[in-house]
């Protein structure tokens, strides 16, 4: 039987395995940051009759430009982030792992350079691999948050040509302060100039805003975003970026045409007919969330300040044991390879109190 | 205001346009291969169902390995090829484009180089640029078909990394023989080896076969399907390749995570399930392009043969001019930017009449 390492495979792909997280059937799935609330009948009627509008001319190719799509997502932006944003502002495709290898496909490439700091989203460091991007991981606290001082110095020294900021961070879950974003933008520009990539998949869950303001005199500044999340939508795969309209067009130098489908476009303009209602749900994933690192504190686990949708927790000595000890009881959580923690997903309150149950028995196990 | 030069955007990029058609409002338009027949109601009423269920669970990732589509896909494969196929020789993707991009990121990228035969599917040659590999463009005889013999001597000279054959070949029409793939697998696989693409998102058109049954016994050879045309839904953006399961294994190591979306697999299933509705509109589109072919010859036209669901036609002195000339009697067709010839897609009867009145129009113009 022919095996991937009889093909001629890139160097650099041999003994990799495909990304992605067990799919496990449990319980209680805690582990992929997805909104535990299915969408309201009323949007899913929706849904389907935009799709079959969409379907009765689907022999034709989508719009290239998904110039209604993007209309919508701007005003979206604009309507929550009070910063003025237009369709020319805005790009979309299939999930902001797309988007992301779009802008590497455009600033990286062979020859050149991206910068995130770990531990981070993953995906950043893959999809630079994936683009003949050289990867250079820059270095957090311990704390995880990101040292100004080290961050300007890796990027001085180093002269990336695209910096990726993850805010609110994943795994770790905490936010990025606008001023750190300011200074390392300004520090790409005096080392090259290079783009700036702030993934803000998480942000709708913040206690803070959005940095979009920042897009105002910052042409190399990006904000990516999806539908994932929020939205409760991470089945229909749509992500998107807002930046200078200079950037929208460059983008579409490399996006492979008619990237988004039909389908996908009427899905998502379904789904933002219905904002008021999903951002309803974000609320009180945003109250359980509070109430996981509260609890998890007073069971006595370290717990990092969480912006997001998922909360950080340890410490433990070998956090793939704890992370299969709290899968036998029903509950799983993400092992991330970050030493010492592992990331639960902010899920519905029945969800939460059990694992919350599943991590009490095990701190007393520890403890006995 | 800032453009796309004031970025840093990659060298190759600069000076360059999006590719795609123009997407004008016309009359008539048979520019792009579409198919003109919208999708049958009960299909339309089955994808909304199909949507709305999976719009249900759209709060979830999608499947990411595309199970239950991949085994359809295999058994659609095996029913009109006669070749056995199963679920671990498919993968599917956004368009065949994201296939092709996919194989490029696992078997090319920097440092390699892929081959083509030009004229031919010019995304082949985008896409090794958006992957970093160096494109090498092989030769063509003057009728559009391969020299075999000058195209083994193109690939044992450059020993490219990944080979693409594209029959029934676009924009030409022509198809390429199993005997000219046989060998130039061979020479392919003499000089490297190298992968080899056989590009058949038109064979469902072809005269002949498939040429899927050349898989056994070559785990170096892919074959790449869309269902944009044969399945008459462009918009849905489904392509697929069926290879070695090694293949497959391997083009996972670059795919993005999730890439399929929930709800293009529900309306890729349910167009699977007509697929006997829809192969009825390809045998009229079959007999459409017949008499495309007969009555450009009878009117003065020289053609290419075609086994597509378009033909080539020409020549002209100044294709651009003649392009312009057909769309001035509401007729749109494409200028693929081959000297002296033009593509016509076989659209309903009405529209090929119209097209056929235009150009017959034009000859005279061109005889006066």
């Amino acid at each position: 039987m022919t095996g991937i390492d009889d093909l001629p495979v890139r160097d650099e792909l041999r003994g990799k395995s495909p990304y992605g997280a067990p799919q496990l059937d449990v319980p209680v799935r805690l582990n992929t940051n997805e909104n535990p609330y299915p969408l309201p009948e009323p949007l899913v009627e929706r849904i389907a009759e935009r799709v079959r509008e969409a379907a009765r001319n689907l022999n034709r190719y989508p719009d290239r430009d998904a110039v209604e799509l993007r209309t919508r997502l701007a005003e979206y932006l604009t309507k929550t982030s009070g910063h003025e944003v237009g369709r020319a502002n805005v790009w979309a495709a299939n999930g902001s792992n797309e988007v992301i290898q779009q802008l590497l496909q455009t600033f990286g490439g062979p020859g050149r350079t991206a910068i995130g700091f770990e531990p981070s989203y993953s995906m950043h460091g893959l999809i630079a691999r994936g683009t003949g991007t050289g990867w250079i991981s820059g270095p957090r606290n311990d704390d995880f948050t990101i040292d100004v001082a080290a961050a300007e110095k890796a990027i001085a020294e180093n002269r990336p040509d695209v910096v990726f900021i993850t805010t609110p961070n994943n795994p770790t879950g905490n936010a990025v302060s606008r001023e750190t974003v300011v200074a390392l933008y300004e520090a790409a520009q005096a080392a090259k100039p290079s783009m700036v990539v702030v993934d803000e998949a998480y942000v709708e869950f913040s206690h803070g805003d959005s940095l979009l303001p920042l897009l105002a005199g910052r042409p190399h500044l990006v904000i990516s975003r999806t539908m994932s999340k929020a939205f409760g939508a991470a089945g229909l795969r749509l992500g998107y970026l807002a930046a200078d309209p200079a950037v929208v067009d460059a983008v579409q130098l490399v996006r492979l045409p008619y990237h988004l489908s039909a389908v996908t476009q009427a899905t998502a303009l379904a789904a933002l007919e219905h904002t008021d209602t999903l951002l309803g749900y974000v609320e009180q994933l945003k109250a359980e969330r509070d109430r996981l690192v509260a609890e998890l504190r007073a069971i006595g686990y370290e717990v990092t300040e969480s912006d997001a949708n998922f909360v950080q927790f340890g410490r433990f000595p070998d956090a793939h044991e704890a992370w299969r000890k709290i899968l036998d009881r029903g509950v799983l959580v993400r092992d991330n390879g970050v030493p010492g923690w592992l990331r639960v997903t902010a899920g519905t309150p029945e969800e939460n109190d059990a694992f919350l149950d599943a991590v009490r028995e095990l701190k007393k196990e520890q403890n006995a």
